[in-house]
This record gives C-alpha cells, sequence and structure tokens, in this order.
C-alpha cells in the first residue's frame, strides 16, 4: 500500500495505539473524581499537556484539549468575536481556510459580521501585507491558516500577529495550524498569536482528539457551556486515552529528526519525476511545505486519476477530504481556471514515506496519463 | 477495588477496548476519503449508527455521532432556540439538569431569553405538569433529563413531548438521556421528542464519544461548522474507532438481559441494609432508577466519608463528577436543608457490581459512621 494521502489522515502511530489500549483499560476513572485513581486519570492528562506544550512554545495552562481541530477552531473564531461584540463588527480571512474556519465565518456574516476575504493569488500566495491592509477599528479577529490543507502554503504567522496587533491591539489573531504541527517550528509564546489550534490525527495520533493554544491572559467568550473541564473552555469529561496519544504522537513525531529532510526529499523526487510526465502543472507555490504537493493533470478528471491510482494501491486525494468531493476550494480561491481545478492531485506525505512510494506513483502517473488518452481515442 | 461511582464513569468493557485497538490498527483510513478503504472506514461508523438507532428505537438516519453528551447537548439547546429566535424568546428547563444543559441556558438567559426553571420537591420528584404548565406561544425550549444524575429520578419524557406539542407544536422538546440509555427502555420514535443526548462513557465505552437522536424533520440551526460529517450537524473528521466502541459498548449491555434485575436487587440490598446504620437519611425519590442511590449520612461531610472509603477501596461520589467537589447542584435545587447537601453520598451501579460490593460498602459505612464519630469526641 502505497499511502499518500497523509493530510487526509494518517495511520496510527503502533506505540500511539497501544498507549490508547493502556489508557483505556488502566485509567478509565473520571479525571475529575476525587479519590486517587481520578487524579491517577488526570496525571495521564497533565503529562500529555506538557508534551503538546513544549513542541509549541507554549506553558501547558495555555493548552486545551478538544476532540478536533474543526472544535479548536469554532471556540476560537466564535469566542473571539463574542467577546468583541461590543465594539466590533468585522472579521479578516483568507480565502483558503478549512471549512471549520471558513463555515465559522460564514456563520458570522449571516449574523450580521462583515467579512473581508483575502484569497490567493495564482501561485497560491498571500501576504501578510494584504491581510493587514484589511484590519480597521472595529475588527474582531484576523483568522489565517499556517499551512494551507490543499496546495502547502505557508504563512508567516508571527508576522501577521505583530503587525496586526501594531494596527489594532484588541483584534484577536486566530490561526489554523492543523497541518503545520510539528512539522514547521513554532514558539508560540515569542508571537502574539492568541489562538492556535491543531489536530490529532494529521500526526499519526487518532482521530477524534485535537488542542488549541489560548495564549495567557487572551480573552475570548466560551462557545461550549458544561462543566469545569479545561477550566470550562471544552467541557464534557476529558478522553484521557486519545488526550494520552497525542502526547505520545507529538513525542513519537518529535524523535524522528530526520523527518523533515526525509520528506523534503521525498517532495523533490516527486516535483523532479513529474517533469517527465506530459499534462502536469504544478498548483503548490515553489515554496510550499513539501508535505503537500498539489498538482494538475491536464485532460484526466481527479476521480479518474485517483481510482486509476486505487487500482494500483497507490492512495492520494482531490483536496480536502472534509470536502468529500466537491471542487477544491483552495484551488478555486487561488483562480485557477475550471479545468485545473477539476484535474487536480494532492498529495501529501508523512515521515514514513519512502522513495519506492514516489517511484511507485510516478510509474502509475506515466502509464495513467497514456492509457487514460488511449481509452478516450 | 469496589467501584461504585458508575454515574461518574464506568469501566471500558474489555471487548470495546479490543475493539478500539483493532479499529486504530486496521481502519485508520479517513471516511471522507473517496477511496475504498474511506468507504471501509465508514461502514465502521454505519454499523455502529445502526445499533445506536435500534437502541433507540430511532432510524440510522436521525443519529448523529458526537465527542460528549455534553456536546450532544449543546447542539441540541442551542440549535433549538437559534432556530425559533425569530417569534420565541423563552425556554423551559428542570433545577436539576446536567451543567450541559444548565449552564447553556444560563448563556441564553444572559443573551436576553427568558428562563422558567422547574424545580424538584423535595423528594426528587418533577412532574410532567410543572414542566408543560411553563409553556407559553413564546416558548422555543423545553429540556429535561430522563434520569437525574445524582438522585435518579425519572421524568416520562414521552408524556411530556406530548403535552408540550399539545400545548404548543413549535416548541422543541430535548431530554439529556446520559444516565438513562440502555438502561430505561425508549423507543424515540413512538415519542414526540424532537432531540436526545446520550454518552459513551456511562455504558462501558470511552469517554470522548456520544450521540445525539434528532428527529426526522425536526428543525434546528447548526451549532457547530466545518466540514460535511454528519450531515454538517457535527463537522470533524470522523472517531471512527469511538464510534465503533460506543455500537460494541451498547451490544454488549444490551446483551446482558439480566442486568436489571441485578441492579434492583443491589439497591434493594444497599437501602435495607443503610436502615441498620445509624443516621442515614435517603436522598433518591423513593421511585428512582436502581442505578443511583444518593443519601445523606449524619454529621459526617460527604469528603470524609469519600475518603475513608477510598482507604478501604471503595469508590462513591459526594454528587457529579463534572461539578468536582462543588455541593450538589440537584439537592440544592430539592432545597434540601445545607447539612444534608454537605453530607451526601451517592452510590452508582453497573451490570457489573455484585452483593459483595454492597456489603463491602455497608460494613465500611457502619464503621465509618462509628469511627469518624469517636475521632470527634
Amino acid at each position: 500500500m502505497h499511502y499518500l494521502d497523509n493530510a487526509a489522515t494518517t495511520r496510527v502511530d503502533d506505540a500511539v495505539a497501544d498507549m490508547v489500549y493502556t489508557v483505556l483499560r488502566q485509567h478509565f476513572a473520571n479525571p475529575s473524581s476525587l479519590y486517587a485513581p481520578g487524579a491517577h486519570s488526570e496525571m495521564v492528562i497533565d503529562q500529555a499537556r506538557q508534551i503538546v506544550a513544549n513542541s509549541l512554545g507554549a506553558k501547558p495552562e495555555e493548552i486545551y484539549f478538544t476532540a478536533s481541530g474543526t472544535e479548536a477552531d469554532n471556540i476560537a473564531v466564535f469566542g473571539a468575536c463574542k467577546a468583541r461584540r461590543a465594539w466590533a463588527d468585522h472579521v479578516v480571512v483568507t480565502g483558503y481556510e478549512h471549512p471549520a474556519v471558513q463555515n465559522a465565518v460564514t456563520a458570522l456574516e449571516r449574523d450580521g459580521w462583515r467579512v473581508s476575504v483575502v484569497n490567493p493569488d495564482k501561485e497560491g500566495h498571500i501576504t501578510v501585507d494584504q491581510l493587514v491592509k484589511e484590519v480597521c477599528a472595529k475588527t474582531a479577529l484576523v483568522a489565517a491558516m499556517h499551512v494551507n490543507n490543499e496546495v502547502g502554503s505557508v504563512l508567516d504567522v508571527a508576522a501577521l500577529a505583530k503587525l496586526v496587533k501594531e494596527k489594532n491591539n484588541r483584534t484577536a489573531v486566530h490561526v489554523d495550524g492543523v497541518q503545520a504541527w510539528c512539522k514547521l517550528p513554532i514558539r508560540l509564546n515569542a508571537t502574539q498569536i492568541d489562538s492556535y489550534a491543531v489536530s490529532g490525527h494529521k500526526i499519526h495520533a487518532p482521530k477524534g482528539v485535537g488542542a488549541l493554544y489560548l495564549r495567557r491572559g487572551y480573552h475570548l467568550d466560551k462557545f461550549l457551556y458544561g462543566g469545569h473541564q479545561e477550566k470550562g473552555m471544552r467541557p464534557g469529561t476529558e478522553n484521557t486515552a486519545f488526550i494520552a496519544a497525542l502526547g505520545c504522537a507529538v513525542e513519537r513525531i518529535n524523535a524522528d529528526r530526520q523527518r523533515r529532510a526525509r520528506v523534503e526529499a521525498l517532495a523533490s523526487r516527486l516535483w523532479t519525476g513529474l517533469e517527465n510526465i506530459p499534462g502536469i502543472v504544478r498548483n503548490s507555490p515553489a515554496d510550499a511545505m513539501p508535505d503537500v504537493c498539489n498538482f494538475s493533470v491536464e485532460n484526466i478528471k481527479s476521480e479518474t486519476m485517483l481510482h486509476y491510482l486505487e487500482a494500483k494501491d497507490i492512495y492520494v486525494s482531490s483536496g480536502s477530504a472534509c470536502s468529500k468531493g466537491e471542487a477544491s476550494h483552495t484551488l478555486q480561491a487561488m483562480g485557477l481556471p475550471r479545468e485545473r481545478v477539476d484535474t487536480a492531485v494532492r498529495v501529501s506525505f508523512c515521515g514514513d514515506n519512502t522513495p519506492e512510494d514516489v517511484d511507485a506513483l510516478l510509474e502509475a502517473l506515466r502509464c495513467g496519463v497514456s492509457e487514460i488518452a488511449k481509452i478516450r481515442r
């Protein structure tokens, strides 16, 4: 199996699955219970909180566990705007956000908020200046992705936060860091970013756990209501097993110090190989994260190519899994012609991928381009 | 270990833990991915959806998986009110709801909604008529627990829904069924209940998964925003492993057909035994669910007794774990004197508890009452 869709989700790491099993068996007590087994469950959570905090250059008390990146984004976006509604009526957002941010902002727009959308150019770039330019005295929130999930564009979010605060120090800055976490180094405490959302299942933890960084002293309203868990910001009995798994996954990925170099080599091998296949156009910017490589294959619909590759046990996607088969929202925001959008292929790597995976993909693409063309003739 | 705090959380069933491990290892693909492994993950979810639907007397398409009972309650409460805000300004709620409903309603109140709170009487009873009486032309929502988590009071929620709809057929009826699910039979499709929230970790599934029943044709606004998952009502990549675990837990608990009879015998053994211990006052109503038994121990603070019992490897609680050490909200709503509230002990059974657990507890309580009194003298 050549699994090259790691931006959609990743295989659960063996050690992580073992951790889940162990915690489920050994630490079933409610972390809020007052007896010792409850305190032990709480310790399991606190250990993971320390690990996640370290990975982000943050303090443990700034980390709030959630059930997903989506939930973290919702808490941040709605909480920031609600807390500022007395004086603010405006949100700035990129045109290539994940639906968790994009659709939350659209909901705010329906509720009367003004929204400025900054679209990427044809290369997939958005500049910090473009976003900052939109900030005004009534801007509650600037929300931007650290790494785009469809083409891999990287934004300098530290610079963004700095310049936004210079223009309006009451404006909140939220960053969706789901595709960047543990791949691109960040020390959040050295930035003015207010909130940062991450997800477990992009780094070999299970689906169903994420985290939200909230800068100490940052004010946002609650979004979810219930018990006191996660200081009341994310109520509901804690998912002890998956929180422990999240900590384990971070330790595993960070222990692999050659990961970035290997992924860069894989991306480079892919782009070089693609040059020899006719009809391929690159959609990812030249300076994109190597983890996400997006290109279009002339005249071959994404679905056709995906299923052709699947038959050879190679798994890629046409874009975000969260949009299930819909045309890529990022490529549309880039203003690419419909033909380019409908023929897009996203290849996304993890640290377990090998040069053989890339070679298998290249060979299959080469065959696919010629075979599918033949069938059509 | 005598674990008698099953209303706080339950031990994860062995078969359920195995199921989690298997799914983590075998079905890591994103259920939204278009290739076959993604479809397999989706099938795992659909199987669980069918099982959960059956357990509630509902159709699979009426079941939405969530990360917790709290999340299910929030989606239902906020979604119902937001969808009715054009004509409604009023909510009816019991005074002994779980914080997931209670605090959500308090948030609505801060946003200008009128709230009618119906408190239980000194026996822990609330009648359907009391709740229905509060419904008016502008009532968006009636929210009530099926089984109270602190004293075990049972409400006839089918009758509630019927009478609410007779009075105002636009009023939504939400039921928090977390403590009732798989313990008290319900056929939701035979009722007019609009939404019903359940949680996995009260029935030996892991913490971190729940479900929400939404009656077909029932209209509520979205609360969370993101991808298309769970028909957009609960976006975020599906927690395939825990959803499968939830289905497994339901099958396991439902296969144990003698469970209810055993739990009734345990409760009966407990109440009979307590009659012979001086200074015990029953807080649970006489017709409460046998799963939850609440009583006060004259002159001994809950925490003192809890830790005394813990030293004998017996685990009970002073009330809801979600309120972590705060005075019981249900007992206060019942209007009990502070002394009764501060000396409360909640014993909650599961199908794995034995008469020996009850006897160990009774013996320890007997010793505790006399020993703690001696220390004081």
